[in-house]
């Protein structure tokens, strides 16, 4: 049982702009979590559609949360960008198991789907900020192979 | 957000053997259920290592649930046929994400995680089987290419 690694960079985005004291950009981020910048694009492209991340261009410009860590909803975030919640082959409107109709056993997954959003529901991005200097100080540690950092100075 | 279709199957062999008034052959489910004899092969022979399912060979043998429905735990099930909970990356061994010793979202994740299995242990296969004559019913349906059963008369 996996969620997918996009809502894993989504979340991890947020956490970096919750993190920073500054504007970031897509650039510095990938290198931060040395992760695909092509990858962290469509996210990054995604979050801003949501509402969650904001961007501006030009000198100082970059990206940044849309607003306050503590109206952004962990839960709601992965509802929005995981998009698939086909757990087993009954939930898709594809399903050809015969005996869906009658079965019990999709309640059952439905209901622990929900209990599994329902505690997503109960945190914001605030509450992974308290400690906002450890986070960033992890991923000021030089990497092996640094790239420059488009970053305006 | 997946359960994989091992998890699914096993559970669907569980569902089939229960509301089975007979014992039953993985060629019979794989027929019933339209799927892979070879994948459902696999998935009985954990079930049956597990100690869900029991096996006799010969005449009038076939496969059947080894303890009653009532004593069989889903969440349990899940747990050991799902195998992987590598939710996201840092849950596993092989985790680079540079934030892991800091991040707080893990915490929340497991929550969550727990939160599912939680929900599923709430349920034992004898739930699913008061409709057992539906389930069956629905099962019986001819195939658009029957193949012959490997059941005993």
């Amino acid at each position: 049982m996996h969620i997918t690694q996009y809502t894993d960079y989504a979340l991890r985005v947020l956490i970096y702009l919750g993190a920073s004291p500054e504007r970031a950009t897509i650039a510095e981020i990938a290198e931060r979590y040395q992760i695909s910048r092509s990858h962290l694009m469509k996210v990054v492209n995604q979050l801003v559609q949501e509402g969650y991340v904001e961007g501006t261009r030009g000198k100082g410009g970059g990206i940044a949360l849309a607003r306050p860590a503590a109206q952004i909803v962990i839960g709601e975030v992965v509802r929005k960008v995981e998009g698939d919640f086909t757990l087993v082959e009954c939930f898709g409107a594809d399903n050809q198991c015969r005996i869906a109709p009658a079965c019990r056993l999709k309640g059952a997954l439905y209901q622990a789907l929900q209990a599994f959003l329902a505690v997503l529901d109960g945190y914001t991005l605030a509450d992974f900020l308290p400690n906002a200097e450890a986070l960033m100080a992890l991923m000021q540690v030089p990497t092996a192979h640094p790239v420059q950092l488009h970053r305006p100075a």
